[in-house]
């Protein structure tokens, strides 16, 4: 993984861009002081990687830049949903430091949220660009059907594999697809590396450990999430169903990996990764772009 | 009131652009289907009075009419923050009805509040408005501030009624002032109708009944919430001081009553009213705009 990513790191100009939306990140977060700028500071942080506006930069046609506003808004409307996330999982502990609104109290931090938000759809108006603001905004609604979509099949052993597949395009691949939209390229390529990005956290959700990803393992399964691993165990193992279904969760996990369902998931992963690439044009950031789908479904964190 | 607010609803053309408003709120709102229509359309009913909306008309200058996009983009905001803060309060009923976003889940919720701030952005940026966007965005960033503010002062029977009111403009004045400014018309009159709109919202809670208000009435003394009313009582009352900083709560809001607090606030939200009425310029609304301000102190519910 480490060549992979050097790879995409050495893309022409990538640096610059993404050192210029960190700025611009700064200045629409950081740059308010009290509360915004420590709820923003922390999801920041958590934010880490980058990787939407990393697409956004990479899509861009030949000869041409995307604008700083369109990478930083795509980054701006993910750190909002972590908050809220955040927030409504009571998680208190993300990625090992306890949640800044916890200082603030639920109120203040949800409303920072929204602003994060609303900077993101700033940002791009400045710019003009009406076109990039309904994308951002169709990809916002998509987030919230792909949570509602969630809720419906929670504790549904019987999810569909499509049914599956449709939540992560919702959930995670919407908002990939928006970021390469917003660079000028393709939205194929990024919901298919979205959908393939959420396998792969669904499997590290079964197999990581805590101190790697940040997340305490089995999450999704004490959420009665059925993600593609536990539902593939399921269809063999009666007491992997049974979990799915609210039962009992002692050893599951376990059962989960012996059953080769994470390798199964890793090779759909795979699937969607080979479609994403082949989906990709004569766009001049090919290599990279193909990296990092490797890069995507390699990882492991 | 009513003769008051009668006046208002009879300005000429409002009940069309109202009308108008409606419509584009159901195309952004309810016309998706599912999970975002029907936490919408309870978004919808419990916005109620489109105050937001009537503020961008009576606003405009002689001879114009504001965009309808601009009216509906104040009130998405608006019903953006109702569908957070039930999420926060675990508020389940609102004016009598359960929330609509318990079928579907908190996340399913917080999404769709997510994609209604999202939609205000895209009706104004969809008409090119650069500044009305920045208007709403600095908004959104004085709601966040207002409740980071709220938190600060939580217990605090030592809060000034200075440090009451910048909450009261942060949390309602900036919105009501971004309803004006998208009008075209002056921030100066929104922010302070909105301080006294807060006002009475705070006597309200110590006063009003649950079938009038759907809020069950004493919310902010039990969250420890200083409102001016309670502020004003407890200077002269040490049984309403340490409730306010989380002693027993027993028939304090009998000794707020008692105390002429209630009055005394009616009477600063008043004075606010005064200021706001003569902070209007020559706006062709003027009387429509003094009679809503009338109205809002005048109110009730």
């Amino acid at each position: 993984m480490t060549t992979t990513i050097e790879v995409v790191r050495a893309a022409p100009g990538l640096a610059e861009y993404l050192a210029d939306v960190e700025d611009l990140l700064d200045r629409s977060v950081a740059g308010h002081g009290g509360l915004v700028a420590e709820i923003g500071a922390e999801a920041l942080t958590a934010g880490g990687k980058r990787l939407r506006p990393m697409l956004t930069y990479l899509s861009a046609p030949v000869g041409t830049r995307p604008p700083v506003e369109a990478g930083a808004a795509v980054e701006l409307v993910h750190m909002a949903t972590l908050v809220h996330d955040d927030l409504i999982d009571g998680a208190r502990v993300r990625r090992g430091r306890a949640a800044a609104w916890t200082a603030y109290g639920a109120d203040a931090a949800r409303a920072a949220g929204d602003y994060l938000f609303a900077r993101a759809f700033s940002e791009l108006a400045a710019r003009g660009d009406v076109g990039g603001v309904a994308t951002l905004a169709d990809a916002s609604l998509a987030l919230a059907r792909g949570e509602a979509l969630q809720r419906s099949q929670r504790y549904d052993p019987d999810t569909t594999v499509e049914g599956y597949l449709e939540r992560c395009a919702l959930k995670t691949g919407k908002l990939f697809e928006a970021a390469c939209v917003l660079g000028g390229g393709s939205g194929d390529y990024g919901r298919l590396l979205g959908v393939s990005f959420q396998i792969v956290d669904d499997i590290l959700d079964c197999a990581g450990d805590t101190l790697q990803t940040g997340k305490i393992p089995g999450t999704d399964l004490r959420d009665g999430t059925p993600t593609l691993p536990l539902l593939l165990a399921a269809r063999e193992d009666e007491v992997v169903r049974a979990a799915i279904a609210g039962g009992p969760l002692e050893g599951v996990l376990v059962r989960v990996a012996a059953s080769g369902a994470l390798e199964r998931s890793r090779e759909i992963a795979g699937g969607f990764v080979v479609r994403a690439k082949e989906s990709l044009g004569d766009v001049p950031a090919r290599p990279e772009l193909e990296a990092l789908a490797d890069a995507v479904v390699d990882r492991n964190t």
